[in-house]
């Protein structure tokens, strides 16, 4: 820990309730509001989604990747959704070893950990020799491994009490996406 | 529901871990990459207190409104503390039925119904009768009432698995507040 009682924090948001992504992008907010240097890697959301969240990033000049190309249970083509989610955590490796943030976000990052398609404890170790110490790291996703919740500061499950999908309520523009 | 499928939702986040009211940012944050309009009303916080998230909304040119003395476990003041609430509720009560606004947050307002300052059954008639129908709505805050929980169209439990106070960590600029 810094003299000034700074220390990087590792938090992660699972469970399968709303506000995993969502509490990540008002730490976003709050972070912007200290003029963080702040960046945001998407994994599995498609390239292409137009999102409050983006747009928002975008009008404040927030660094924005998104490295997927749909979630999985809507993509064609597997072997290329891993593919792209490989290339994700090189881009991640990328910003965070580069000590150039004091946040970075890498949203729906527990999918690759739970599907196998990245090795957690080599991830980990990866980020126990990188991450710079002041630098904060936030991971969402449903499924967060037993061990990278061992290595995280903080972490709150999203428990879902009532979701409005089950009523029949379409996904609300700026409010859900 | 609206010929678009708009609907104003009503969005719970409530438990003891983090993330309610950062939640309840995120959402601030992609409404306002919408162009929504929208409202922050504080309950309990210090009017005081210079915290990230109100930093940013002042230069997002956010509507921001503090309402409180500080948390009730630091009050001097119980009753000036609980006459804060109370207008923070009159508050709350002209801004929804004004009309003017898509997305109103109250943050902690679970706070004043469950310590019994204001009547949950008649806080949410009051709602069902006024609150604009497009209108979204978010109430954050611990020990949310059953009925609350009732009347809402989503609500997540934040639940606490790990934090870091636990562990002697203080709380981080830009991270926690």
């Amino acid at each position: 820990m810094s003299p000034k009682g700074r220390r990087g924090l590792v938090l992660v948001f699972t469970g399968n309730g709303k506000g995993k992504t969502t509490a990540a992008l008002g730490t976003l907010f709050r972070a912007w509001g200290r003029d963080f240097r702040a960046c945001v890697i998407q994994f599995l959301k498609a390239e292409t989604g137009s999102w409050g969240e983006v747009k928002a990033a975008q009008r404040l000049g927030i660094e924005w990747h998104k490295t997927g190309d749909g979630f999985t249970w809507t993509s064609k083509d597997i072997d290329e959704t891993k593919a792209k989610a490989l290339h994700g955590w090189e881009l991640a490796k990328q910003k965070i070893a580069s000590g150039e943030y004091d946040l970075i976000i890498l949203d729906e990052f527990t999918y690759p950990l739970a599907f196998g398609w990245l090795d957690t404890v080599e991830v980990i170790e990866w980020l126990r020799a990188h991450k710079p110490a002041e630098m904060h790291l936030i991971i969402t996703g449903r499924d967060a491994p037993p061990l990278l919740i061992e290595y995280a500061d903080l972490v709150t499950e999203m428990r879902e009490v009532k979701h409005p999908f089950a009523i029949g309520v379409k996904a609300q523009v700026g409010i859900e996406y």
